[in-house]
């Protein structure tokens, strides 16, 4: 095929077809859609995206990405200092605040996953150990995803607290607790799978 | 919710949010994946949005948005300058370009369709009746989609070539086609719906 598209639009279409989930042909359209806007605000466009990583720094406490360090919500003295809930992504966080958590996070990058060369080391586990050993920590939430690898990375943190607890060496008042596993609110008990039921029946709790 | 995320994140997410097609999560989504790009390649991004519409400009003739005008379709002489296909909008020049199309075209800008508030007048269809009278065009082929729309504004100028021939405006030469409706390449008779079957038969042809 000749080139018949000048080459802005061409350049644009490459850059949008290379985001994930983005083919060539949602590409074209996107970037048709976008010459319909205004160059003022395809200028704001560009810049966010040319600035998106100035200003961004790492919480060095819980490891998120942020504008300061220690990050927003590690300095926020209203939260509950004592609880922490341990995500794999900075999405994770967000989508814990929307559920109004209100303890503080330790974002680990990811997940144990030996097919994906991920292993504990790749995480930042001793990153929450040491905050373990330093801070007042009242409960560890894992809040890793229910799926394999995430109840495996679960599964590890609890066995390396457990450890260091009976070695003395981080407070045995720390309780391990796990996200609940269950049916999703305005599911369909008909239509769950078998593994999900189960973990529903496992940890039924009675009305108090 | 308070705002947990830093403001270039949220910038960049609110941008991509505002596309067709891409709703809050995917955004954030994309956003986070743009993280682990490098700052070079941010810029580049930003470069091809900002300068999209820098250099741009309409073919006066075909309606194409171009960096020339008139374009490089319209300036190439090896192309069959007298067929002339007639399109909605600039990617269905693409696809036919795929298509390997050798003529030219004639960019509608959108199709006739009153719910939206758009009539002829609207679309470049005065445009690509100069042309007729100033070029030596020897085939219209309508290639505007085969929905109910695309239809109608096929019909529509067909008609307004037959009125302006009758009226001895345009030559007499110009012949009127429209692209084949039928079975799509490798599709199934069985799920095929019954329009485009009727269609199928209707325009059946011989092997030669």
């Amino acid at each position: 095929m000749r080139n018949v598209l000048p080459k802005s639009i061409e350049a644009l279409s490459e850059v949008l077809a290379s985001l994930p989930g983005v083919g060539p042909k949602t590409a074209n359209r996107l970037t048709f859609y976008l010459l319909s806007r205004s160059n003022d605000e395809l200028a704001k466009f560009g810049l966010a995206f040319s600035s998106l990583k100035q200003n961004l720094t790492k919480c060095s406490v819980c490891q998120i990405v942020a504008e300061t360090d220690p990050c927003g919500i590690c300095s926020d003295t209203t939260r509950q200092v004592g609880k922490i809930a341990v995500v794999e992504e900075p999405l994770d966080v967000l989508a814990l605040e929307k559920a109004r958590f209100d303890g503080r996070y330790h974002v680990l990058g990811g997940q144990i996953s030996p097919i994906n060369n991920v292993s504990p080391e790749d995480l930042k586990i001793n990153e929450l150990i040491e905050r373990l050993k330093g801070e007042e920590v009242k409960e560890v939430i894992l809040a890793t995803n229910p799926s394999l690898e995430g109840e495996a990375t679960a599964l590890y943190i609890d066995d390396r607290i457990k450890e260091l607890i009976e070695a003395g060496k981080i407070t045995k008042d720390i309780k391990v607790t796990r996200i609940a596993r269950g049916l999703p609110v305005g599911g369909d008990l008909e239509y769950a799978d078998e593994l999900t039921l189960s973990r529903a029946l496992e940890g039924r709790r009675s009305y108090n």
